[in-house]
């Protein structure tokens, strides 16, 4: 019987809460699919900054490298937005990334019929929505050198290498293989060296997908028809900032972000965590959508323990759920039949396991 | 009575057609509003390479310098677009914008009530929105140096300089001051020590302006606000690229991009001129909505020759045509009680005046 390490990061405001009952509904999916999952938890974020004096220790990098994969909360919170930048929960959130080389963020927006009503954008342009945003998550504009601010004139550097676009490239023709087949590239190549650069080497790396579609659209534009008709979109691949962006537009076509998991992956290890913040503000009041981070447990076993039927379980379980009308609080305006707290959705997900 | 030197850029594609109506809707509420206007071309872009070899002649660099305004087409085309780099279209816009010191790129986003439903968000997310996105134009990553591309690594400078960040900032606060007395500054601060500065910079200028309301917003979450709840905006300032990415997601609010003008300001003159392209495919056939253009007249009135009464008059006339139900092509699935070509549109604005 396989046994999985995975690494638990639980973080700061809901996300004990929320990831508590991932664990919940993947120690049900792993007893009926039959292997195990030994969890061992490390501190990141404003707790670790409370506890050890530092976003990140050393420990959880370790710790983190050491495991199959990690399941990741969400961290910060206002109280630790004042520290001085080395010590803030995002700067240990950047070096994490870099620590762990995942390189590539896969953001999927997936329209539930269910929740059709739940986005701002008419349910006609939604419906059916399918998109899986891959981003790159360790190079580009947030860790380039040379980097400075002396108060007069602060700069930054976007840069990539052939050998980052292709990495990252590969990542979403290979994701395309098994989807729809089609990669729209998302640049800035009219006004970018760095653009066309990235532009480039996605035609040259397009050849050893000959099965897959490639295409190629401005940053802006992308931005505009992301919200005039996403149904368009297959997979996107971009770089970090642009994917910073198109990322959040994105979601917002699925509406609510209570339902959006991520995964975060590259050649060492893995991370799985909702795309929604640490929402101090409703943090410990038992009211937080727990479906994102299950979402993003589902994600684990697809993409890092190769455990597709639990992770199938999962989805057609949440699905289900929603079906039949069961929603949290920020759902409940969306066809609710019954609303219920954080643990009552953990418990009814897995019970429909 | 008034003369006012206004240059004249048509472009390609679309672009004569929609300046001719532009240039009929202007005289009939000159000679309304007792000023007179004299009129003189220039060639850029597309044509400009056609006709001199270079996509921005000299000739059009000092002409429009020499002008009060510039009203402008549209320029580009697939034609053009194999040129090497240095004789592109868009090498040539960005040469032009430099060139012309046009540091604020202006984009109101209205929705017009009669036209609530042209958009792909749900109108009663819409309805009433009133945006003004004020751009920086004339640096950040655009013209940020040093910038290279070897064919393996690549890299673009984005940078700010405080006076820069600040006689933006000074564009924004000022048209707040006349609007709903609120900016929101648009940034990546948890990220780059450029936002850092801009940030710092417009905490700094806002003291100047006690009766204006700043907040700040990552841009990643400002993408994704536009789609959520567009009208809690009244003013967004921000960076070249963001700018870029914002103002084409703002205009998705508004749905039609036949409907959007834009205004790019500075200290020598400014360039009016709408958002959308040279739309080569339509070209020539009679079909193309000239209202972004006429709108963009209507603020040269406003912003440059200081002609309050004449840039009213227009918009009042084009709202009034819209709520008579006229419409062109792109518009006709809205509400149309009678669908114009052209020069059909521009005479019946033309005859509201
Ligand atoms: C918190 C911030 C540094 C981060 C980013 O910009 O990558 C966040 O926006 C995200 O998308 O995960
Ligand atoms: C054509 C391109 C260089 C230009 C820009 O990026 O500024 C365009 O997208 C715009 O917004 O005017």
């Amino acid at each position: 019987m396989n046994n999985y390490k995975i690494s638990v990061i639980k973080g700061d405001g809901i996300g004990p809460e929320i990831v508590d009952e991932a664990i919940k509904v993947l120690n049900a999916v792993s007893k009926k699919c039959d292997f195990t999952l030994s969890y061992k938890e490390y501190l990141m974020g404003g707790i670790a900054i409370d506890t050890t004096g530092v976003p990140l220790p050393q420990e959880t990098i370790t710790g983190v490298l050491d495991s199959d994969a990690c399941l990741f909360g969400s961290i910060g919170g206002e109280k630790w937005d004042t520290l001085p930048r080395e010590l803030r929960p995002e700067t240990g959130l950047l070096k994490f990334r870099e620590e762990m080389g995942v390189y590539a963020n896969l953001r999927p927006a997936i329209v539930y019929d269910e929740l059709v009503n739940a986005s701002t954008l008419k349910p006609e342009v939604i419906k059916g929505c399918d998109i899986m945003v891959v981003r790159e998550l360790i190079g580009g504009i947030y860790f380039g050198q040379p980097r400075a601010n002396d108060g007069f004139k602060a700069y930054n550097t976007m840069v990539y290498t052939k050998p980052e676009i292709v990495r990252i490239g590969k990542q979403a023709f290979e994701l395309a293989r098994k989807r729809d087949k089609r990669v729209c590239s998302v640049d800035k190549a009219n006004v970018l060296e760095v653009s066309q650069l990235w532009r480039d080497t996605m035609n040259e790396l397009s050849k050893d997908y000959p099965d897959v579609t490639l295409s190629h659209m401005y940053v802006d534009n992308a931005a505009m028809q992301l919200v005039r008709n996403p149904k368009q979109f297959d997979v996107i691949v971009t770089g970090n900032i642009f994917g910073d962006i198109l990322s959040d537009t994105a979601s917002m076509v699925v509406g609510s972000i209570g339902l959006l998991p991520s995964a975060s992956t590259g050649d060492k290890t893995a991370i799985y965590e909702p795309i929604h913040g640490s929402a101090p503000d409703i943090a410990g009041m038992g009211i937080a959508n727990p479906i994102a981070t299950i979402l993003s447990a589902a994600m684990m076993l697809r993409y890092s323990l190769n455990e597709i039927k639990a992770a199938d379980l999962i989805e057609d379980s949440i699905k289900a759920v929603l079906k039949d009308g069961y929603r949290t609080k920020d759902l409940a305006s969306f066809d609710a039949k019954e609303v219920l707290n954080t643990t009552a959705m953990g418990d009814l997900i897995t019970k429909y396991i």
